[in-house]
């Protein structure tokens, strides 16, 4: 593979399996260094800009900390409302002058395709933190990452995927990394929230078992892991339509109790009501570790991008 | 004593006595060891997380500078409304997430006992900067230390607390604190911002010689040190009631001409109009070394749940 | 030259041209060394309180950028809204609580005269990061600074200012250094918006040649430099004066090949239309490298007032 040093972030499928195995390597030790050693070095006098244009806790503060960890500095936007967005810059302008501060920059905006045109002018790496209902790459490289984690391995995989399978740009990015990987793959959503036929498409044409399905049930006992997703109330215009849908896929006790075998809950988080809280204390709920390996995958992704490994 | 290593740190009864001196010793310590170097790095490598749901600039900031002044690193929530919980996110879920990012969280929320809801999730140490008009022992610690300070012991005090009784948390884990060390108290308030009846009920049945007035000259010219607070406009429903009771208890140059004593005086602050500014060039008034002290105490504090101390 | 070590930085005026020569060797040293080391250490364990309360991603990033690039920290107050100002604290409250937590402020705020008024009661050095219609002191060094890298002198210059001179704080205080080194003067702008009469009679009265005109192209031909201004929307009462005038002064790729000549081109930014896109790639076009330049500015100036230079 060709080093990542001055690259962007920008697409789950950018990456090829030998690139992927390596950034889940990297993200690996670097998990053993941070269990040896009280703290890291590694990018010392390094910053990183957050650009978060949307909404987000996890994303940003997993960035924040994975840049730390590493002995990094982070510098931040914060809100639109207090940057100079308020005076009218173009996006482009906003970036070109953050590269002027920082060595890298994270940038989650509401308008697909965003993340592409930051890194167009950007002459520092540039990683998507999520671009409109685009993609999201670092998301899908840490749900790899976990998978592989909490299953073993990434080979002879069956994953059901549920909820809000239009919108999420999540699961978009996910299924291109897996499609790398030959993974079979159940689609669970009600009607309204399907899978874009294009991906769906792409996928069959890989060669990638897909079956569509409304039951969440049949799909979990044929599955080694349940891919959660919430069904995103900003994204309905008619919101009785998602009080309506918004009851259909819930794991519980029991919905586990019926399923009698054993299975791998992952969520991006936020939840709502998808996930009940009963279920966090199931060995196979992994939801919370899927949340810390983002820091690791982060911190593998940065150390990389800006050249040191 | 237990060590406090791993500890949440959620009210103001929690200390022994001996614990408290402890504290207090650490704090000292680091103020020392502050003024010897330039840089601790004690806690270099750790995370803080911040969680504020409620308005603060001191607190927040005071808790930031002494994770940093110890070599440590931050991670801050922003504001609720750039955050998760827009999304509809509990606070249990939150809290679960951060702790998959940090090594510690101080959090404040309107909802009194949301500090030991997060600390019953969460695997790090929890401490709790203000739960409604619950506790705020970080507050108390550090008033505790600036009477010690200020005054050279903190034995056989007498103390006037002037102001908003009824719904100041400060006071209410101050008092839990000084009780400990018998010192006698005067509760100054208009009647309708009287101290709760369990506390100074609780005060008396330990032997703790309090007494209730409305009268502040006299409180102040039989008391050690003022403690005043803020009338809080927005604990008020009826605003012409606030206007009312705001003027009742004021220090000012006229004030203590008429005292005819010198005395100590602190303040939680923000203050409104409750202490004169003619009032910040008297010797005793240390409301703003009171500030001071609050980074040493949150500094013996991190260092002592982070099991370095 | 005095010692700037404990010094406020609050007007253009206040350094000779002695001291301004000094700061701009700082940041061109300091710039050489973050070449040649990964990290500098020289402000390690010192803190930098930000309070702004007005819109800035620029000012305040570049501050942030500077001190972590310098190994020191940074807390800042966040949004007005989220802090005890809405508490109803005054401005001298809260720089006198922020003193017991950093090491230097760095302030902006919307009235002119504020960051005197915090200066005046602070025990550590305060900076001026743009007072109301008032000063912008570190905007003008870093402009001087990167007049002298792109022009290579600062004798002999002409230079023309052009936009909104009226409100423009930037060029109130670029002109106060400028005048240190006789610099020519076009001012360049609609009648509504013209350069304050008692800065301009000051100038003269200092013997600086001073034109002022409608005419950018005129200017434009007979100076080293365009110093383009943003007509800022939020100065304006009447937003229809603000559509008329807000085409005025425009550079594009037209202007440019009409000029005939090189020039270089700055702007304080964010633009909004006055410098099109297309201009971004001519050698000439120097306002990022002018961004980047305050970066090293504001370490000079931060390790002056701290003593560290």
């Amino acid at each position: 593979m060709g080093s990542l040093k001055g690259k962007d972030i920008l697409h789950g499928n950018q990456f090829s399996r030998k690139e992927i195995d390596v950034i889940l390597k990297i993200a690996s030790d670097f998990k053993k260094e941070l269990k040896k050693k009280d703290s890291l070095t590694l990018l010392r006098g390094k910053i990183l800009a957050t650009l978060f244009y949307e909404p987000s806790t996890r994303t940003r503060l997993s960035f924040e900390a994975a840049m730390q960890r590493l002995g990094g500095g982070v510098i931040g936007m914060g809100s639109v409302e207090s940057s100079s967005v308020a005076k009218g810059e173009t996006l482009a302008d906003t970036v070109q002058t953050v590269c002027q501060y920082a060595d890298a920059i994270v940038i989650r905006h509401p308008r697909t395709g965003s993340a592409k045109e930051a890194a167009d002018v950007a002459p520092i790496p540039v990683i998507n933190a999520g671009d409109g209902t685009g993609q999201h790459p670092t998301q899908a490289l840490l749900d790899i990452y976990t998978i592989k984690k909490e299953i073993g391995s990434l080979k002879n995989l069956t994953i059901a995927m549920v909820g809000d399978l239009k919108n999420g740009r999540t699961v978009h990015a996910l299924v291109e990394l897996l499609s790398l990987f030959q993974t079979r793959l159940y689609f669970v959503s009600p009607g309204a929230l399907r899978m874009p036929e294009a991906i769906t498409a792409n996928l069959k044409g890989k060669g990638i078992d897909v079956v569509e399905t409304e039951d969440m049930m049949k799909a979990a006992s044929e599955s080694d892991l349940l891919y959660m997703t919430r069904i995103q109330k900003e994204r309905f215009e008619d919101l009785s339509e998602y009080e309506r849908i918004k009851g259909y896929y819930i794991i519980d006790g029991d919905f586990l109790g019926k399923l009698k075998k054993k299975i791998t809950i992952l969520h991006p988080l936020p939840r709502v009501n998808e996930i009940s809280p009963e279920v966090d204390s199931y060995p196979g709920a992994a939801y919370f570790r899927q949340v810390r390996n983002g820091v690791f995958i982060r911190m593998a992704l940065l150390a990389m991008v800006l050249g040191k490994r």
